[in-house]
């Protein structure tokens, strides 16, 4: 067996001593005598994972009591609509900040479902390069929220602080950069993440939600759909993903027992300094124009001179065992995505590539 | 490591030779170098495992080209509103056949959505203990579908052959006996299942789609609640749930290698008669109420004479190594939960476990 480095954009690597822990106790779950894949959602034995992923989540992000944490199917895409639906009442309007794709299919999700307003958008043909700046917005104070997406995986920006929108709770995408480092969520009405780039395995999304938003949500909503419904029932309302909550529930104690969100944020600090100082010191091989205060430490995006040099860097890449370094399809070129899994060392090991790489083409 | 004889209703057992499978490659997919669980859903061996797995569920259920195949994320229950936010036009109704706990679900939700007549109800002082026949059914021949729960999971009943509609199409929530028996799908427009009790680990609906109907589906939804969305995109519209879907893939090819319907269609019942068979030559000592004709071949349930029996029922079947014999906590009683990977041999055991404990205490 050799395993490779990964660099997948999502499904991405897990910590591999938690997937040799999975591994060993796949057939028989903590001595319960059956697998994890097989136990009854309401067993004392999944009853514990559950419950314990939720504390985790809340203690690592350092999330007051008046949140709650659910636990839902569907991915972030799904969120896209949920989020509306249970937020934007009748007669109300909310705002959201265009960073990228997933924005773009964010607010396009909200305007079937009711009236939205852009505050701000970085757009320039087809592309997004830049954060924008406090003063660049165009915030409504009567909006029921304001959308952002923390961190734009194919365009490799990242809000480095969030904007600040008064008295309007701010609502948060943050599926890829969810746990990689600190801030103070207090100004987030909903705070939501798809598992499968810093989490766990694809198949949910986390959504963590103030009290005084919750209360607020839209009644008469299909069942499964409304927040509501979950927060009451703990997300047991019907079968959870036990499999998945289980890897994260493996993935949170390894982030914990690394030192939590103060040591990874600083592991992923130096890691994304690696990379873009290999970019940025390889007189131009390697071009990111993105400036660096908008510079996402979870995906480092750039190009080399011709799309042809790009496959080859891609090529040689594989055969030097770093899988899923080629750019989303939509903007090509090369993505580095360095989620809280991807090690130093192996970071190491693709800057080394890199500079190789370059000294033989450049 | 004792793995126990798992009888639990859902999350359910797994067949031991697929999770063994899934174990000895789980750091490593199919030599790709990553985990199943850490490879892009884009990648050229994620793609095989997804199409194989809508190919497997096609042959296997004998499905016609008209049907398409979505494996969506939300479990039946996201379903239970899906249908009619997809299916009830306004200024049409649906008809909804009430058959247990399940089916009251999934009418409550469609009249969240739309117009919904009762067909038919077998409730009685709270409890269903029959299947309505084809004259009892108040059936619309204007409904839009016509909703069946095809097996009933609390109460222990099964639609042992599908009522007739006419030109209305049939809905069916398969969730806990699809793939355990042969039937004629072409009469159904859809066929729904959440996959946690005869297919795989909890996390997925499969969502079998005749091309009229999908044709038919309203417009303007939520872009995830569309059926039409998920066909476009052959379930990839979004991140898919992959670790679920590759092991429903392995249980697909387990079954097919036993021989595919016919034969696990006789194994379930020789398992089904042999459990029968020992309640109703117990002298009364275990009770099951259900006429023949209406007995499900996937949950037996039955009583013993007070509560207090069957609690020490349920003990001394666990010491004896059998797990989640405890009936539905809202009726009580026992429930013996008999999907394709609970073994002959295993349900042999149960029969002979029964058999000494009425001895004992009858």
């Amino acid at each position: 067996m050799v395993r490779l480095h990964n660099y997948y954009a999502g499904p991405a690597a897990l910590p591999q001593e938690v997937i040799e822990a999975a591994q060993a106790e796949l057939l028989d779950f903590q001595g319960s005598g059956v697998s994890v894949m097989e136990t009854s959602h309401r067993s004392k034995e999944y009853d514990h994972v559950h419950n314990e992923t939720i504390a985790l989540i809340k203690e690592l992000m350092g999330l007051g009591d008046n949140y709650k944490v659910l636990l839902l199917q569907g991915g972030a895409s799904l969120q896209f609509a949920m989020v509306p639906m249970n937020m934007l009442a009748d007669g109300k309007s909310a705002d959201y900040i265009l960073t990228g794709s997933w924005s773009q299919k964010a607010v396009k999700e909200a305007q079937i479902i009711g009236n939205v307003k852009v505050a701000a958008s970085t757009e320039k043909d087809g592309v997004f390069t830049s954060i924008p700046k406090q003063c660049d917005l165009v915030l409504d104070p009567e909006a029921a929220y304001c959308h952002i997406t923390s961190n734009n995986t194919i365009f490799g920006t990242q809000w480095r602080t969030f904007p600040d929108t008064g008295d309007v709770p701010l609502v948060g995408d943050m599926s890829s950069d969810i746990l990689s480092r600190r801030f103070d969520p207090s100004p987030f009405g909903i705070i939501y993440a798809g598992v499968q780039k810093n989490l766990g395995p694809a198949g949910m999304a986390v959504v963590m939600i103030r009290d005084d938003i919750l209360a607020a949500c839209r009644k008469g909503l299909p069942t499964l759909l409304s927040y509501g419904t979950h927060a009451d029932k703990n997300s047991l309302f019907n079968t959870p993903p036990c499999f998945t909550i289980y890897m994260v529930n493996k993935v949170l104690h390894w982030l914990k027992d690394r030192g939590g969100l103060e040591a990874i944020e600083k592991e992923n600090t130096q890691k994304a300094e690696l990379i873009y100082g290999t970019i940025d010191s390889s007189g131009g091989f390697y071009k990111n124009t993105i400036a660096p205060e908008d510079r996402s430490q979870m995906n480092v995006v750039f190009n080399l001179s011709t799309p042809e040099l790009e496959k080859q860097f891609v090529a040689e890449a594989l055969s030097a065992s770093f899988v899923g370094l080629k750019g989303h399809r939509s903007i090509g070129g090369i993505r580095v995505s360095i989620y809280n899994a991807n090690t130093l060392d192996s970071v190491k090991d693709v800057t080394a590539f890199m500079t190789d790489f370059a000294g033989r083409n450049g």
